[in-house]
């Protein structure tokens, strides 16, 4: 199967991604329109993404002390990427958009993904132009976000700090108001940052003529103290360089400074920065510190950044997913066509007969297939949340409200499920080279090297679990647990009746009541910290109960279409099925033990006996 | 713990090893003796392979034109060890060895793989050397054995071909006899070989003045046919440069060709290389083909081969081991020091105070013991494989017969779990450290990329559990299988007096029948190629079998030692084992399941629907 194929079925015969031209905002488009988006995007990721993903890991970015330099390809792709207009695609036609549905616009994306998916950083620069379309003044949206999104500028979001990484109530950075007019700056509010940002992506490079952060501060209460938590925290427009309100540069630097680049693992081709804000380096009208516009109130930060933060998740979702699919491909292909060995017969081996290609090895197999069934299970997760994302802007009022709900409890699993899974699909792929997996001759290593990132960035996965855990399987007096266990049981009934899939049918049931059992023991003291104890094995088997479930759901309708499973991708869609439920569901028991019991082997140890 | 407290722990206190010293072989020696050993090797690691560990990544081989170029640091580091005298440690007296048990040579060379496990291929050549000390001629171990023990010479194994990779049926490479008399070569029966080798470790450099390889290859029959299979294999000595029978160098160098270095994703500090062997780039008294002397009989190269491979093996497994060590500790030293966030509580957080260290924080600590667990379980794995061959080697007839088959079923363990589990051990590593562990300003993402070669070299995964379930648990009718379940009812037996011990002393004894019964059920039919369908996976629940009871044996040797737990040592030891008992023995119920019903979703599906 290509992408492609993997693709229109997941969108148009699983998803029915057309049915939303039947609502307004969506009424010019037709699959004949999705499909164009589709063609120009798979040609551009073919064509000037993916030649140039070794060029953007070896030639790593580098700061001359002026300039940060990267390859040619990757102003090429940003030009590219800019010019087929997806870095507003999803946005109202007034300003330039092409109101494509989200659902369309992220499977769009996973070309790019798949071809290098360090090459480009867009996906910052239209969350960050996304943010200030919901949450900026009228300026803010024509200065900043759409300059953002033709392309002209870039975006970054500013939220650790070297002290503070993924504990963003001890964020130190300080926002003091700028003279005594800072309230009349038609820009917004006007303060003054100082403070250091740490983990920042694209953060520093000449790709576009100016880069526009999104920075989390604090403003010192009336002792010059900073309020402890997250409720301190206000959220800032801080422009690499300062613009007027024509969106014109006044050539003045903003005192935003670059400290050093880090050397990363993977992902060579987006610079990652430490910046540091107001040192001085770059006075503004002859004074430290760097000039910022508060967006929306006060105190009212974290709300606001948790806007793009959803989204931002799901893109980490997909980049995992597609780089567990490009592995996939390049070992499918590999398996193909490397002769090697024999199978075994009855009598053993027979070395007198010619080698075969490795696909006919049934451990090759296993492996193919659990990629298969990791890196096309997730792509259906992503497609899936991308289409709540529709439905919570464009629903009707119960749908809309139901698919924001069911989104916040899948947010967390389309986040940490892929970035775990596929990137053992990257090992697996590997492994299915063998030695030449470990070279840098063939791409998987890197594939492998890239994916590792997506565990930490974005919320670790031991944020990711304490937030599905602590947070997202309580809110709303479980509504939401519930939202989905009501889905899964739809799946369930719909599946139970087709011969071929009631074994399967029956399993998820009982892993449905597993994981809710261990929702319920895990809370039973009502204490987060004996709950939370377990949050991470939580997140595992909760995240394999989705997957259990998007599996059968796609197999039933595969099945609904094709029957007798005669094309070769009803088979494939039925083998990764059989594969996830035989496999990898039955796992879910070993996770679940430890989170019922709420386990505190690990607590309990005293730190020297470590 | 330091990796020396782990180690007295389970050298002297958990197997013993001075009882070893009441053998005549050994009766020279002392716990005195073997400390002076580990003082000596810790301290050579410490100072002239770990400062030196990064250098070795950043400055790969590269290859002149006529000459490989090393890092100096590799060159001092060859020295220091050769000095020491380790690599002939276990050798006799007469030969200049120190008669020093198996045992205490591997967990002195631990030392040497946490701090740089590729600076270092000393294993590589004195497994040839030992290889030839049992199926060389005198003149064979006279002239090469003895120069690779004293550290003048370093050796390799020639088996991979680029063709055939891990099918050594399919070897190509061609010795025919090397003239008239080429029988009567001093140094054994003469031939030309012809062929290219691929994956061969450290096949050229200028380390030492001289490199014997050792080279499997076929003697063509009559027609000039080579048989094909493993029978038509023999081993034949060739040198890189042409020695006499005093083992000086002739001057005359051999044809065995630089063809290519690898390029690897890591393990860096060692070449990996393509050769050519007789292609006539320098050719021996005018005529091309690289010169080569038959070891022992021809047809017998692979059984010959195989005495070095079981060494091999525990060698690779300790790598592994030893890696996840070093992520283990780099980690938690890294959680001690680093402070961010705050514990949850029952009323959440309380951002107004302090933050704590990350060693504090439930998920944290989950990811340190499983790392705990892994790598120090590991450890004991391989010093218990270790010990049996010792006893293979100088025990009583019926024990050291024991030890032998013991050692058959065990090293398809000692090598796969540790390069599976200690490789998860270095992404947990990273995964504490956050984003600083995706930098290479710390150690842990190196971890990471050198143990990814381990589940690839010395025979793949696949190829292990191919050896385990589809001869070594059959072997001598299951004799094997029998002794090593009769050992864990052993451990059993005595911990299911201790409270603290007797659930998992329970566990265990449910885990071996479940082994036990998927090893019946797989292998139902007769027929391999439905016994081997999951092979892979019966692999993992055998070796999380075999952990859990090397866990629990340690767990109630610690306690009759310390029964208050008074100690953190026995504490930490109590802590990983219940951690392996809960978190991680339940998972090869899953594992066995697909074992026990030969399920054949992978194998039945047509290719074309992948």
């Amino acid at each position: 199967m290509t992408l492609r194929t993997t693709l229109d079925f997941l969108l148009y015969d699983w998803l029915a991604a057309p049915v939303l031209t039947e609502r307004e905002r969506f009424s010019d488009h037709s699959r004949e329109t999705f499909d164009a988006v589709l063609d120009t995007c798979e040609r551009i990721a073919r064509e000037k993404y993916a030649p140039h993903n070794r060029t953007v890991d070896t030639q790593e970015p580098h700061f001359d002390g002026e300039k940060v330099i990267l390859p040619q390809a990757t102003h090429d792709a940003h030009k590219a990427f800019v010019e087929s207009g997806m870095m507003s695609a999803a946005q109202d036609y007034d300003i330039g958009g092409m109101q494509l549905p989200y659902t369309v616009q992220a499977a769009a994306n996973s070309f790019f993904a798949m071809a290098s998916v360090s090459i480009g950083s867009n996906m910052l620069t239209s969350g960050n132009a996304n943010l200030l379309m919901v949450h900026g003044t009228e300026m803010q949206k024509q200065v900043f976000a759409l300059n953002e999104f033709s392309g002209r500028w870039a975006g970054t979001m500013c939220l650790s700090e070297p002290q503070a990484g993924s504990s963003l109530s001890d964020v130190a950075t300080r926002a003091v108001p700028d003279g005594e007019d800072y309230e009349s700056d038609p820009l917004g509010p006007r303060y003054r940052l100082t403070g250091h940002k740490m983990w920042i992506s694209a953060g520093d490079h000449e790709l576009t003529e100016n880069i526009v952060h999104i920075v989390l501060a604090k403003i010192p209460d009336e002792n010059g103290k900073l309020i402890p938590g997250t409720r301190g925290i206000s959220l800032f427009i801080v422009p690499k360089r300062m613009v007027d309100t024509e969106g014109q540069l006044t050539g003045e630097r903003n005192d935003v400074a670059l400290a050093g680049l880090n050397h990363k693992l993977g992902w060579r081709g987006t610079t990652n920065t430490l910046l540091n804000f107001g040192e001085g380096k770059y006075p503004v009208g002859g004074k430290a510190g760097a000039v910022g516009y508060l967006v929306g109130k006060p105190g009212k930060g974290l709300a606001c950044m948790f806007h793009m933060m959803n989204e931002a998740r799901i893109g980490v979702g997909t980049a995992a997913t597609m780089l567990g699919m490009a592995g996939y491909y390049a070992s499918l292909d590999y398996a193909k066509s490397r002769p090697q060995g024999r199978p075994v017969g009855p009598e053993g081996k027979d070395a007198s007969r010619p080698q075969v290609r490795i696909i006919e090895h049934a451990d090759v197999r296993r492996m193919l297939l659990a990629q298969k069934s990791y890196a096309e299970g997730a792509l259906a997760l992503e497609l899936y949340c991308a289409r709540l994302v529709d439905e919570h802007k464009t629903g009707e009022a119960q749908a809309a409200d139901d698919a924001r709900l069911l989104l916040e409890v899948l947010t967390p699993i389309a986040k940490s499920w892929p970035s775990e899974w596929c990137l053992e699909a990257n090992s697996l792929a590997i492994q299915v080279h063998g030695g030449y997996g470990y070279t840098r001759d063939f791409p998987v290593e890197q594939y492998w090297r890239d994916n590792r990132l997506n565990m930490i960035h974005e919320g670790t996965h031991g944020i990711q679990a304490a937030d599905l855990l602590g947070r997202k399987v309580l809110m709303e007096e479980g509504r939401g647990l519930q939202l989905l266990a009501g889905r899964i049981q739809q799946t369930i009934a719909r599946s139970a009746s087709v011969p071929r899939l009631a074994p399967h049918a029956k399993a998820l049931g009982a892993a449905l009541e597993q994981v809710g059992k261990a929702t319920r023991e895990a809370w039973a003291t009502g204490n987060p910290r004996d709950a939370l104890i377990n949050a991470v094995p939580y997140m595992q088997a909760f995240g394999h109960m989705v997957l259990a479930w998007l599996w059968l759901d796609v197999a039933e309708r595969a099945l609904a279409l094709d029957a007798d499973a005669a094309q070769p991708a009803t088979a494939g869609r039925l083998g990764a099925t059989d594969y996830f439920f035989h496999y990898e569901l039955p796992k879910i028991g070993a996770w679940l033990q430890v989170v019922e019991s709420r386990d505190a082997t690990c607590v309990d140890l005293h730190e020297d006996a470590f």
